[in-house]
């Protein structure tokens, strides 16, 4: 038996197009002689579909693309992911659901289980889980059909903190009692750069455990926070894998399931799947990155991007991800001095625009700053100066900014970090503006990170933006580290607590001085007002401020 | 048996502040003879928690507050909402559930069923459904304790896009099996201004259908955009309601067990309960917007508020609310005249001002607007003047209220209505500012009404304000009706569409222009990416904007 694994990128609601571009894989496959091919979770809409599910002419919608895919297939088979309607009174109104298609019809529908509902996750906000279990026959084989999170029971966790066995059923386990030829998923998995090896395992130990190749069909696709980097990937009956597609790339690939009971190259699944080099996590991240910035654009039909050019490292790598993802001649970027900005600032942020040869402005901001303070100085005279100040110089630029962008039509981009993000370091309605955060998941080190990655092979960001301590450059000789922690403590401190979720006491007694990590958790905690108005943040981690991270602005911190 | 519902205001992570009230209540209790206590769902920690669910100080923080509140029990039982820790390697960490605290000792736990997860609520994102179903027993009698949802089981609905029955199982059903003397259902159960009914009707239908008294113990307080109105009530044996609280007051009420199997006034629940008239749900509204300002501030520690007072009725209707919330010495308006403003926009806003005795400031927008113009002018040479400019001015106002609410450590409060939220009928960065939206989650229509509610008695809102067509003054005799619909027509469709999920034909079969319908649901959906970056807004209906609604940003529209 022939099989293909069609990893493509999915636009929300585009019925139209996501079908189009379907049907024309399963023709070309027909040529080929394919008999069965696999597109993945919910590609009939798109995922997530959020509150869309909720409306009744988007399921609508739904149906009528799986009759119309289903009435378009001929000899070969076809397994996609579509929301399907819960014949029950009781229970959530949809399943997300498996279809397979065959010689023109619906041949057996199958429904999730086990329904994520943690970090980004909301899919039992939406659907019922599955509680019958039956593999789905074609041609001559028995097929365990699971979707995403299905093959997921036992989870390698990203911190002790969290549980790996989720759920209290484990679909395998009900499925292996049919005995089927292979394990099929379709997926939804998006990307983050420190769960690559989680993916391995998890497919890997499902091959190995039942003895049986694995067919895992991912997506990819940007949708507005979520990038998919697909990693679609085979495995023999051995748990060893045996192929894997492109990251972030559209791709089909034909395997016979015959030769996936005999051995591969090295024999069998070692214990433990490749560990993925740090080098491989930054190309990975900058990659993702690229791939999420040009996607955000082209589905939302947006020409070209803007953003202020500071100095600074985030702006530069920002802006050097902007230019590959949609090429320096949509790119607009103004440089915006004040009288606190050193000469430095300009000089290595005109070289950088030189480099990458992007159009650049400079705008003085010192004229409005002047006539704001000027207007609010009979209000203001019983007041010193303080960061009053500092946030009028950043919404002078903020406003500037969103002027360029709103007259060209182009997107402000935000180039504050996740360390930023994550202690507040950044002014509402000023630096924070933008339609969409590049580096909001990136913390400050491995911007440094990127920053090398990008300069590995000629100098593409002046070294004297690498080299000079960080600065907002608010007042005069103003840098980070006069009111935070070194970057590479204050990284630490902030993984530990919001990715690890320590407790105070354990990351103090890891060896930080405990008035520090008091400190910075502080800052965390009470800038949540700032990041619920936050632009959406391109996610590359296990946990991204944003959707996936909801916390109480009204507590006792 | 004497039992005591207490109906308190708890605060998030407070955990020393929420104790120490319950212990008061309970010791007055215990002074008042009462045989047991109810207190509210989660009470410990306060509702809802969100992701610090996940912090493991945060849940030892929970155990040791229940605890403790268990060694300071006497003669007199109390039942309390917390977290418990799920004992069982498989499932989510932790229970919803409800504790019975008596003589020293925790003397039960009871874990919630049904576990609501949509619109506002996530609560399978956080814990495990109860799957054992046992009566707690407190001196001779049997309790059917329940959690919330575990009494919604057959929900009436908002919508008939929605379904009424959205679990598989009925805790009552099966408590039942076990004869119960009386139900008590501990609640975090927000306020919404269309659901007052199917509250009543949930609690009356399962005390008339189980033929004993229930106690429903719901909480007041406001948590961000979540305001809890209260509500709590006593039912008797025939589901007629016998009693209920002062909604948004903090109140303790005692009751014999006794008297509710004896019949009330009226002898019986009839088949409906009583419908609230309009007039009511205005006053609700009302309360409820006080309430949630009041409360915001309160418990952020914040003094006071700032706004910029236009001369329209939504600036207008949310000072009338914050004065009243925060008191008139604790608020500074702004006018923001431009020279597009008209006259009366100003005096309107003085002699309001003056009304309410609130210390109002006039700032010149024009200087600024100017400036940036000009510092701007060379980019722009080759452009035509269009919405950019417009927006210049939005944002210079939403700077300089920016900059009083951080010199004054003031808190701006934001004044878009729900109409303008719907339809993007506002500039990011600019009129979107503030750090609590009072109107976000009120359609124009009923902004009226909130205006004539305060007008009720004596001429509040100067009548000129309640009777010019809306403008947003951003050019020369620009009025919102020349590019959007009138008010009434609008929101009827927006309510449609939002609350209701009706599909454009059906919303167009029912008299309006089906272009109309089209065109006002396209700028709904073309303007969720500046929703994704508004304030959060206070939540009187339903269906609000904000982390109820989840739209993806990118999807064809």
């Amino acid at each position: 038996m022939k099989i293909a694994i069609t990893q493509l990128n999915y636009h929300i609601a585009n019925f139209e197009k996501n079908l189009n571009a379907m049907v024309k894989e399963l023709r070309a496959a027909e040529k080929r002689g394919v008999d069965l091919i696999l597109f993945s979770e919910l590609a009939v809409c798109g995922y997530p579909p959020l509150d869309l599910l909720e409306q009744s002419d988007f399921i609508e919608a739904c149906q009528a693309s799986v009759k119309r895919f289903a009435a378009l297939t001929r000899e070969t088979g076809v397994i996609v992911g579509a929301p399907a309607l819960n014949p029950n009174e009781r229970g959530k109104k949809l399943y997300n659901a498996a279809y397979l298609l065959h010689q023109g019809e619906i041949k057996a529908i199958r429904y999730k289980t086990l329904l994520p509902t943690y970090d980004i996750f909301d899919e039992y906000r939406y659907f019922e889980p599955n509680t019958h279990f039956k593999t789905v026959s074609f041609k001559d084989k028995k097929i365990a059909l699971t979707i995403c999170e299905d093959l997921w029971d036992d989870q390698p966790v990203a911190s002790v903190r969290e549980r790996s066995l989720l759920y209290r059923i484990s679909p395998m386990e009900q499925l292996q009692k049919q005995h089927p030829d292979l394990i099929v998923n379709i997926s939804a998995s998006p990307f983050a750069a420190n769960r690559l090896e989680a993916r391995d395992q998890v497919m890997q130990d499902h091959a190995k455990k039942q003895g049986i190749p694995l067919f895992y069909a991912n997506q990819v696709g940007a949708h507005t926070e979520l990038i998919f980097d697909g990693g679609s990937m085979v495995l023999d009956a051995s748990g060893e894998k045996r192929d894997q597609f492109t990251p972030f790339t559209e791709e089909t690939r034909d395997y016979r399931l015959e030769d996936l009971f005999q051995p591969g190259a090295t024999g069998a699944a070692t214990e433990k799947p490749v560990q993925y080099s740090e080098e491989y996590r930054i190309e990975m991240i900058y990659r993702a990155l690229i791939f999420g910035i040009r996607d955000f654009f082209a589905k939302m039909n947006f020409k070209g991007a803007t953003l202020g050019l500071s100095g600074g490292i985030d702006s530069a790598v920002t802006l050097v991800l902007a230019s590959e993802a949609l090429g320096c001649e949509n790119i607009h970027v103004l440089l915006l001095p004040s009288k606190y900005s050193s000469a430095h600032s300009i000089t290595d942020s005109v070289v950088l625009a030189r480099n990458l040869n992007i159009k650049w402005s400079k705008v003085e901001i010192e004229p409005v700053v002047q006539s704001v303070n000027q207007q609010m100085a009979p209000l203001f005279k019983e007041y010193a100066p303080d960061i009053t100040e500092e946030n009028i110089q950043a919404r002078a630029r903020g406003l500037m900014l969103m002027a360029l962008a709103n007259k060209t039509g182009y997107i402000l981009l935000n180039t504050s970090n996740k360390s930023e993000a994550a202690v507040g370091y950044a002014t509402l309605y000023g630096d924070m503006n933008g339609g969409l955060s590049v580096l909001g998941d990136v913390y400050k080190s491995d911007v440094y990170r990127l920053a090398r990655h990008i300069n590995r092979e000629r100098e593409i960001i002046p070294e004297s933006i690498l080299r000079k301590p960080p600065s907002a450059e608010l007042r005069p000789d103003q840098k980070d580290s006069d009111s935070l922690p070194d970057y590479e403590v204050l990284d630490t401190i902030l993984y530990r607590y919001i990715e690890q979720k320590d407790p105070v006491a354990e990351i103090a007694a890891s060896g930080f001085p405990e008035a520090t990590v008091k400190k910075v958790i502080s800052l965390v905690n009470r800038s949540e007002f700032k990041r619920f108005q936050a632009p959406p943040i391109l996610r590359v981690s296990s946990k991204a401020f944003g959707i996936g991270r909801r916390m109480p602005l009204v507590a006792k911190y």
